[in-house]
């Protein structure tokens, strides 16, 4: 047992529009032996998500806002290192809340931590197609979306950490997959992930270049939208729905970091007469299939039907830079910072 | 058995924006005896509806478009006065599709017709709460918004033909009612049908003016949306959406006559957070839950807790004034036009 010291993030200020390097603040702390009930953890990875931007404005919501000069919270995978709690003993992995920080001491529950059995997939994994982001695209595709054999799936963000993981969880399913992506690269990413059709976004700056090619890519219309990007992409997909389509609104990252109120959906009108449903979901409500999800997976990840990128920064330091990536596209598949 | 002349409306052309008179033409026709297989039949009651305005529109819908000189059709009740069909006899009592006429003759199937058992109600009510619209009306509220007691419900177009019925059943279910209506009068109308709060929204011009009145009258939320308009009131029922609602698209009638595009709800972006379930549905997909339909409305009739408005013009030659009502929120309840 010993003392550890941490190098952790703060909020220094909330970010007005796109985050900036000065919004955020780093701190020293001294992590000490953990007490009655408590584990010391030595964090290996921490992961940065998009929504974590929403925690960042003062307002209600679904999980509260971060407060200014508290340690950031986010999924982390750590090893602990001392245990004073009798379910826990030194050398355990363990993933929790407790990201944005090097180590920690508390009790687990605090941190929501819980123990991982042997998975025989990587630890970072857990972060990502085995996490949080995994479960998202799982019970999004699955159950918001009620994915059917031959769908035509639409895809926004599909080479990010939930997108990607969509794209190849609708493939197994046989259904026709049209993935959106941001650049060469990523959309080569998403095509070698198995998608039928790629669209590369940033070919289609405006909503009439960008509903051609999604009519060109799926000229019967889709059956399924999950949206990770909103704005232009969720009215293109209204427009190109075919009658009782389901979309799965995971996140709206074109909004994140808007100013001022941004328009909706010219067509929403569509709603009406092709019966559209359009419904939003977050992943912690969707936690009673995280048994089925975990077999699945590992049994998709084990038989290579389930490939899963990351993106990797090193050390805790970068860890603004990574999160700030997710907004200008940096990331391909699950963006983390290796911690240790 | 004897040939009838009958008054008919067709279009004339289709209508830009707010429809005109004069995008209508009378004509007359003879209609002739019944040849095998075929009934006659004298309507004495036709339906003008909101959803008729997307028929006037030359585009690929769930209905097809009216075609210009042909005779519109549309509910209507009316009696045999000669049959060559096994299983109709002079006098038997109909609902078709062949309204905006006087007479008609054809085979049934053609127009979609129906012979009515005795129900005890009114002729016209087939048109009304216990046809089509209270069909809606029945079907959006209780399946599609999947209505549960205890539920803070927020109807618009509360007065109107579908509206009245949904605000009667939510509280038949013992919810919480917020009924939305254009003026004093019909603001009347919803507070006797049982709302618990009205919105008069002719007081509450801006999108500001009017969330505030909703917020007001819903200090907790709403946890249903039954949307016949769109809008602002869309928007607003978004801002005051409790985590998990759910709203019914029956209709968005403020849109129906715009000339351009109409920016959707701008806080769109809070389907995510909340997990809202926003679905369209047309009543034509649920005429499986007909029967039930049927046997609740009139029990609910006997019993007075389902009550209906009517709001009747006088012959075949107010049809379109009628029809253009719609839009300028001339009905309470149902609007009809007596025939015969």
């Amino acid at each position: 047992m010993a003392t550890l010291t941490s190098k952790e993030w703060a909020l220094a200020k909330r970010p007005v529009g796109m985050p900036q390097q000065a919004d955020f603040s780093m701190k020293e702390e001294s992590i000490g032996e953990p007490k009655d009930g408590e584990i010391q953890v030595k964090n290996s990875w921490m992961s940065v998500d998009p929504y974590m931007r929403g925690r960042m404005y003062d307002r209600e919501s679904y999980v509260p806002p971060f407060q200014i000069g508290e340690t950031l919270t986010g999924g982390a995978v750590g090893k602990v290192t001392a245990s004073a709690h009798p379910d826990y003993s030194e050398g355990d992995l363990v993933v929790s809340m407790a990201g944005w920080r090097e180590a920690w001491t508390a009790k687990p529950e605090e941190m929501m931590a819980n123990k991982v059995p042997q998975t025989g997939l990587p630890d970072s994994a857990l972060l990502g197609v085995a996490g949080m982001p995994g479960l998202t695209a799982y019970a999004g595709i699955l159950r918001v979306a009620d994915l059917k054999e031959g769908d035509v799936v639409f895809v926004s963000g599909a080479a990010g950490a939930v997108g990607s993981t969509v794209v190849q969880i609708a493939k197994i399913k046989n259904c026709t997959v049209i993935g959106s992506a941001g650049g060469a690269e990523k959309c080569n990413l998403v095509k070698e992930l198995g998608a039928d059709e790629v669209i590369d976004y940033k070919q289609h700056e405006s909503y009439e270049s960008l509903v051609g090619a999604l009519k060109a890519a799926a000229p019967k219309g889709i059956d399924v939208y999950f949206d990770n990007v909103g704005g232009d992409h969720l009215e293109a997909a209204i427009e190109c729905a075919r009658p009782m389509a389901r979309f799965a609104e995971c996140g709206m990252i074109s909004q994140y970091n808007a100013t001022e109120p941004v328009p909706g959906p010219r067509n929403i009108i569509q709603v009406v007469g092709k019966q559209l449903r359009i419904q939003g979901f977050i992943v912690s409500t969707h936690t009673d299939m995280q048994p089925q999800f975990l077999q699945d997976m590992a049994g998709w990840i084990q038989s290579g039907k389930m490939k899963f990128e990351e993106t990797v920064m090193e050390g805790i330091e970068t860890a603004p830079d990574a999160f700030l990536g997710l907004f200008s596209g940096k990331n391909k598949g699950k963006m983390l910072v290796k911690l240790g």
